[in-house]
């Protein structure tokens, strides 16, 4: 049985409607519920809510929190999930790479363009695939995200097209 | 059959998420494409897209626009729907109240608290009681939200619990 | 507030697909947790599951014990939908017609083509309209479904357009 | 970017719901539809529907017209996923595998317990593995179902628990 853990810090994916501002805005922790809606027989799953940011508000200290956790998780060594927002995943990413000694899981880094629950959102084929990578990458750090995977180093956000593409 | 004519204006309702500015903002119609998920066998429905607007941004020129397409529908007397934004949506009934002569029809306006296609939206079904509610009701001019009916010169808006409530 | 009974049946609006037996069956209740989905500021809604049958099989005992509940019901003149299997609901219909003494509320039954939570179902659609028909008609037996309202002697489920039609 | 083929066969996660049967059948083909609720930028999908059956009559005939397509489409050398019906999936991936010179693409097959569209289903998941499954697995066949992967010879599907097991 595959051991993972999902680590969750906010971002677009977990984005919710506020009828009293009107708004889109991280309020709540979106992630355990959606897991719930996939059939997950053979993992043993642990969400760990660290925060629930816009990635772009994010400080040295919150990633500062994130590696914490990681180094923390990794005496179990089980594979992880991170769900962040876009705008930073990258940076978030680069920041455990350089940080991290070698790694003996991969560290998958995911998010979405558009939040869960609403229509047309690309947060639950995210999580799927996310969930999905960790059972078979080598060990290392990536973005998943599109049916795509890349190391953290080779990776940037194309805002114009709502994707991540290559860069070398 | 029943003749009627849906006038869409924006608002809530027909908010969308928006990648690139990553708001929620009225950018398209989407009524047309919610009635399709709607089985209205007795119905013949013309959806009129009239505008598409924050009702906090509607102008004394538009109101007079909603009127003059109403007025104009008057004379083959099919019901009507007016999808608005919650926020104005008392203000513009109340004008069309005290300018139409009287009523041969009922007309109904509605919105929704939270957008069409967000999870927990009631817009679907603020749209399936407002279609339903002028197949029954007296000539005039009423709000429909949340299976409560208000004739619209007893209603105001509750922001703090999302909802409308009567006034005497 | 509106007092409102809803008596649940089964039928295809609560049929559910089974994994087991590859086929939809009335397995579980199904009403009381897709009313949730409804915003209903101003309404009681007591929901009493009865029994959980395709209409087909339904017996005349069945029957008894509907018109049972709705006899008791009425003492307190709450608002009454029946949610049934579409083809014996006017069956049933009549026959609460028949026994019961002159109604105060009025009592609608309602249904659906294809089951809650299969695409394309308009069972939300029917529960929305027949929760907000009971707010509004006479006293009297109604079948509500698709925008439409039938007084229960003037109606015939059309299977091969899979609608209601009115009868004289 | 990644040549994606994806061959249709039925089963149960193109199932439908019949309502003039009120039965769920396979009638038409749903993969292509619910593949345009992915996002998959980096992907060059071709859908080919070859038939539409329940997997328990698929026919020594069906299984010759599966093989003779890969094998002809094995000559651009694209991935391949086949949506198939859980009962004979295994099967059909034995015969592929005995039949099939030595591969250099993975092909993967897949389905689901309940239909797409229906709530609770696990077909979007398990097309959401698979296209991303084929991009990273080694040349071979596979089942890919609920976050897990399977070389054909080591699997088997358990029906009392919905799931795909391993066997020796």
């Amino acid at each position: 049985m595959l051991k993972l853990n999902v680590i969750t810090t906010g971002g677009t994916i977990e984005k919710v409607y506020s009828e009293q501002t009107s708004t889109v805005a991280n309020l709540d922790n979106q992630i355990d519920r959606y897991l719930g809606r996939l059939r997950l027989p053979d993992c043993d799953v642990r969400v760990m809510p660290l925060m629930n940011k816009d990635s772009l508000e994010m400080t040295d200290d919150d990633r500062s929190s994130i590696l914490a956790l990681v180094e923390q998780m990794l005496s179990e060594q089980p594979a992880i999930v991170i769900t962040h927002g876009t705008d930073t995943m990258v940076q978030t990413g680069l920041y455990l790479k350089q940080t991290l000694p070698e790694l003996k899981v991969p560290i998958v880094l995911t998010g979405a363009m558009t939040p869960l629950g609403f229509e047309g959102s690309d947060g639950l084929q995210n999580l799927t695939e996310s969930l999905f990578a960790v059972r078979i990458l080598d060990p290392g750090i990536y973005v998943v995200m599109h049916n795509q995977v890349f190391p953290v180093d080779h990776v940037r956000k194309e805002r114009e097209t709502s994707r991540f593409v290559w860069i070398d």
